[in-house]
């Protein structure tokens, strides 16, 4: 008899990587996994004909079926977008579920928070790659750092979902749409918060990618980290009230955020408007809209953003069609679906592609009244355009989580993330047996 | 016997002019002149003791009172803040009464006019200053080219609430708050769309400042003009559908816009949040708090944006105060409500402050086969910081515009804009007559 029944809501594609890991572990421990989704052959092409997995069609605007199959559980991984985890949270509150998702803590799933802890339920949020490994390795890191005596006075963080070194070698943005390409797009959109050298500080969309932090990964070459949205936030989080710079962020390969600024400067990512004549525009004329003359673009640009007429950021422009004749191939839509489009005829993952993550923490810290640093990163690679590291490293945590969860392995109740050891121990730990480790190195401070 | 009764609704910084100008000719035209706000002081300060004027408590959402003094009205003009327009004009509707604004036509406007037209009923907007003048002053010029058998082929429209040459002489911006704070501090957020050279163009806010358009107005300098959001959607209404440019915007003197820009680059106009630790922090920190690093910002600054240390943009910044000791003076609040804060310390009018408004217009065409140009200007002085030129200019068109509808002087009806003659003639000869008159010269093109 299969004691317990995990539920995974969201067959997208991160959720491969998560759905294997728990079909391959179902026998042993007596679980049956379901599968739910809006679309029922997204579900059924993940579970196949796996004897302890079931595909099931799943909305969860449809209160009685969804309640029937979370009722059913008893715990619920949730991949569904990320509005959408408030509704399973609401449901897991009333038939008493755990849930585990990989996003970030919304203002709406914190009001949860009393109600979850009053019924002894976790609802472990954050626990993918980015948040989630990035938490984990990196607290496991700042606690032994304290435990040794040691005050933290920095810490930098950046996170990238790039391609591998033999994928598309000439592709000179070494990057591809890896995650949903909207997102992609409008990054960095609002403010970033940070804190610098004891200061607050706020970095406007504007000098986003202009102000990023050079990393170099031993091995893998030159990348440039920029700001995220609000990592001010992770100050009491992290338990580093007292530190002097904190900063989480994106990275890309080195000579990326500097070709992407010229497209951020242009207007070229705005999601706001809608524009006129698409139907019957080119790449280049779509470009042109946001140049001021009919003057040759590539000339233009250059001037505006005292470019090299053969520097790497033009060199990545034409390489991804912005100079080129072709037809947009649109009817309409707004500067940031139409680049979009335009990048993803270069940057849609082809079969055999393999995807990159990079993770990278610097760790500035005193012991003994001297100053000292650790730089850390891990890195995975994906086997195959669906197989990807993303899937794997997104979907591993979240196995791992539910795995220990049923086995009682964690003690804490109510919203939270896991950066206490009690998570991030035997998560990292298994996730080491799966090669994905952080490497760390004393570097000269 | 009074036989017309003409409500006013707001008594702000704007309604000086036009109540002036109403009462001054109310016996003659056997008018009571209602003035309705908010606050009774307000209205009750510019009536004073008129024996065809009176004061009243007037809010919108009072459904008995604001119905009860429409219901009385022969025309209402309202200068409330534009988003009241849509309940003003919902009742004018209910009791079948002229509505004349200074605002521009909103889409909920634009629901009104069909059933303005069956009652035969004028919703007259965009009769003020800019929108308004500027429609009357162009449409003037532009249909006496039409006339003549010209072509139009480019149209440039800048207006400018500025500071008169002889009111704070050492204020290097030559600019301070004549109107609305926050708006001046949020302008040009957005994106401007614009015709030119036979093309869309689109300018996001992080362009706008630097892509501006050098204007000289003999006997008054130098100017900036940079494009106001959606210039497209005059194509139409001023007939100009077959054009190569079309840009209508604001007007600030030489230098003004490229220190500006350095704000807006920064970051210093963003309203999307609130900033930390506020309470204690002085100008410079504030400033700070948008630069990297903890060294000096005017070395930073000059560095960020290639600016020489005595330059004209390090001037403005220093002259408003921007890198000084003070305190803020707040305790919290937005990047946009600080930086308002800080430059109203040194931009609020101050008692015999004048205001001084530049409006500018070119237009290219064609006739006979011969390219011309036609540059034209106008200019206005506030007597003072109440009776201010922004008011005079914005008030007189209304009240005129009132005083010509009472005459019966107008036969369309419906929401419209005065872009034609029955309306622009007559307003622009009165105008002329306050001293209000474009001048114009033909220039080589």
């Amino acid at each position: 008899m299969l004691n317990k029944n995990i539920l995974v809501l969201g067959a997208g594609r991160s959720s491969a990587a998560l759905i294997s890991y728990l079909l391959q572990q179902a026998e042993q421990n007596s679980w049956r996994v379901t599968v739910g989704d809006v679309e029922l052959k997204n579900a059924q092409a993940h579970v196949g004909r796996h004897p302890h997995g079931e595909a099931i069609l799943f909305s969860i605007d449809n209160t009685e079926t969804s309640t029937a199959a979370i009722a059913a559980a008893d715990v619920v991984i949730s991949l569904m977008p990320a509005h959408l985890h408030t509704k399973a949270a609401a449901l897991c509150i009333r038939n008493r579920k755990h849930l585990i998702t990989a996003s970030y803590v919304s203002e709406e799933m914190k009001q949860f928070d009393s109600e979850a802890k009053q019924l002894g339920l976790l609802f472990l949020n954050e626990c993918g790659l980015d948040p989630g490994i990035d938490h984990m390795s990196a607290m496991q890191v700042v606690d032994r750092i304290k435990e040794a005596g040691g005050q933290v006075t920095s810490f930098e963080s950046f996170t990238g979902g790039l391609i591998a070194p033999d994928t598309d070698p000439e592709n000179p943005w070494r990057y591809k749409f890896t995650w949903n390409p909207r997102n992609v797009v409008v990054a960095g959109q609002g403010t970033a918060k940070l804190l610098q050298d004891g200061k607050y500080r706020y970095i406007p969309y504007q000098q986003l990618f202009t102000r990023t932090t050079p990393v170099v990964v031993p091995g893998f070459g030159a990348f440039d980290g920029y700001a995220n949205r609000d990592s001010l936030k992770y100050l009491e989080t992290y338990r580093l009230q007292h530190i002097q710079t904190m900063v989480r962020g994106t990275l890309r390969n080195k000579g990326f955020c500097s070709a992407w600024n010229v497209l951020v400067q242009l207007g070229c990512c705005d999601e706001s408007y809608i524009m006129e004549n698409i139907g019957s525009m080119t790449h280049r004329e779509f470009l042109q809209s946001f140049l001021p003359t009919n003057e040759p673009a590539e000339k233009i640009v250059a001037g505006l953003f005292n470019l090299k007429a053969d520097g790497e950021e033009l060199k990545r422009l034409v390489w991804s069609g912005l100079f080129s004749s072709e037809k947009i191939g649109l009817s309409e839509g707004s500067p940031a679906r139409i680049l979009e489009h335009i990048l993803n005829k270069r940057w849609k993952l082809q079969p055999g592609d393999k995807d990159f993550i990079v993770m990278w923490h610097r760790f500035r810290y005193t012991l003994a009244d001297k100053q000292k640093c650790v730089e850390a990163y891990l890195t995975a690679t994906g086997t195959d355009e669906v197989q990807t590291a993303m899937a794997k490293t997104v979907g591993l945590p979240l196995g791992i989580a539910a795995k220990l969860l049923l086995q009682n392995r964690f003690r804490t109740v109510g919203v939270t993330i896991p950066v206490t050891s009690e998570f991030y121990t035997p998560i990292l730990e298994e996730l080491s047996l799966h090669g994905i480790v952080l490497q760390e190195q004393e570097v000269t401070y």
